[in-house]
């Protein structure tokens, strides 16, 4: 049976949207089990459902590699110190990004022959239904050519494996099309992944959404600035349209008509449904849910985490590299 | 009396539209002249308005900055020539990125105490009227420390003296709003920003036009996927929204309320009135427009360029720096 390790702290909006998560999840799931992680006071809902830990400390969101790591008592160190002791297949938390990112690599240890792990995330394209995987978009501030290829392969893996793409289109995030183009890192990493047959070539940031594209490799800091530039866009072209309907009694009639169409696009959008990023690279399987996570996105995520582990996504990637 | 050369060739529709806005423009600015260059057989249509000198030949593309030196018959090349020779006080270009960007820091050279010119555009944000400047967007694909510290005062003389911003707030984009986080240039930036009264700190892409900020600082590398992202996003986002209107007689009834809403947004959303990038940093006034030029966004572009000679930017900038 799949065994997962929940952090229940850490999210802005407490433990209770988490525990809903959860609850869902075990309905909806029979051949699951879960383990809670946080203040017991807080999981009662929880009991005779999963078992509990109890862990009452809260990793603040600012949190250094050594605070982090001697926050013993935090949700978060013994959520990820579970899965060490291999007593969970699989962690999940919504809490500092920082801090769990540097307690699953500290403690879990990357896989052998992998430099650095990697956050990666599916983002929704033009064509309905398909994903293109992004990664690093965070867990390092700059990345060796030799790191950047050693991504591909593992965004290969996570594309062929969760997504069900059985060739991956692989790309490189640069300025250009052409082979010339691109940081410095860039154009090194473009002649190691030329090695590999599924690599494409460069994309630009305005194609990246454009549905041709199934893997795309890029360095932790302009993979973050891509994440958030694509958010800030889209909600302020949303919150645009919600102006344009809200004028008056025309334009909310207007919008009667168009709300199928506008739930669609919600639908498309709605980054809570894929569930939020996860780390590759690391011995086991990592899943960080967003900050602001509601019960949906965190049942979401708990999702995710079991299809990695059937999937076996750590094997997959310890022989591919 | 301003003088602007103005390349026809180069761009992506050729000179057709280059003519008409030009034409369009002298019609509206009777206190300008403008030098036209391409072919002349391709610029009759303007014989009378303003001066013409013939150049047959075209910049391509993906041209190098050798290959640009050497077509001394190139619309692109004579064009900056005459801002060279006195005869133009600013110079507009459809045609290659690297070509311009090449030529005119090659001939014209850099300002004495900037170590590399930048490409600054205007985008808009949530507040409407409001633009926030972001530099560089795609001259370079890295910039030292020091070279992020004179964008931010090449960005602040623009915004205050182009935009009319009394005291610009300039911010440095980065993965993170805390000191410490950014690439590593863009840590040691933000050290030496500090001393400039007007830095606020870091920004995230996600805010980058909540409206907050009036200059936004980055290497070229990661401002041109910040460009071409935030782009690629707000054309999915119209794209879906068109996508629902179009369903069937209803929700085309259901446009019709929301249309001036909608014109709203692409009003706000039009780059093409923003005059494309600007070239910072160097001895003159260079404004590039996109390659996909129509009559109206090279009008707008002329008048960028009319108003950057009027206030004077270069010699602002010597000063600044």
């Amino acid at each position: 049976m799949i065994r997962i390790a929940v952090d229940t702290l850490g999210g802005d909006n407490g433990s209770a949207p988490v525990v809903e998560g959860i609850i869902q999840f075990l309905k909806d799931n029979k051949d699951i089990s879960i383990i809670a992680v946080g203040k017991k006071e807080e999981l009662t809902k929880l009991e005779g459902l999963c078992e509990i830990v109890d862990a009452p400390d809260i990793v603040p969101m600012e949190a250094g590699p050594l605070e982090v790591m001697r926050m013993k008592n935090s949700s978060m160190y013994k959520t990820v110190m579970l899965a060490k002791e291999g007593k969970a297949d699989a962690v999940v938390s919504a809490g500092s990004t920082g801090g769990f990112l540097s307690s699953s690599t500290l403690l879990l240890k990357t896989i052998p022959g992998v430099n650095r792990a990697a956050f990666i995330a599916p983002f929704p394209t033009k064509i309905k239904g398909h994903y293109v995987v992004i990664l690093d978009i965070g867990a390092s501030n700059e990345n060796s050519p030799e790191e950047l290829k050693q991504f591909a392969v593992m965004g290969e893996l996570y594309s062929k494996y969760i997504l069900d793409v059985e060739n991956p289109k692989v790309y490189l995030l640069s300025n250009g099309t052409e082979p010339l183009k691109g940081s410095p890192e860039g154009k090194e990493a473009y002649k190691l992944l030329k090695e590999n047959p599924h690599f494409m070539g460069n994309i630009e940031a305005r194609n990246a959404l454009a549905g041709e594209a199934d893997v795309i490799v890029t360095d932790g800091f302009t993979g973050n600035v891509f994440l958030k530039s694509s958010e800030g866009m889209a909600k302020m072209m949303s919150g645009f349209f919600k102006d344009a309907f809200k004028k008056n009694l025309w334009t909310m009639l207007g919008y009667l008509h168009v709300r199928k169409g506008i739930k669609n696009i919600s639908e498309i959008m709605d980054y809570k449904s894929t569930g939020g990023a996860m780390l590759l690279g690391v011995n086991g399987v990592i899943v960080k849910v967003h900050g602001n996570t509601d019960a949906y996105s965190m049942y979401c995520a708990i999702r995710v985490a079991k299809k990695l582990v059937e999937k076996d996504i750590a094997t997959k990637i310890k022989e591919g590299i």
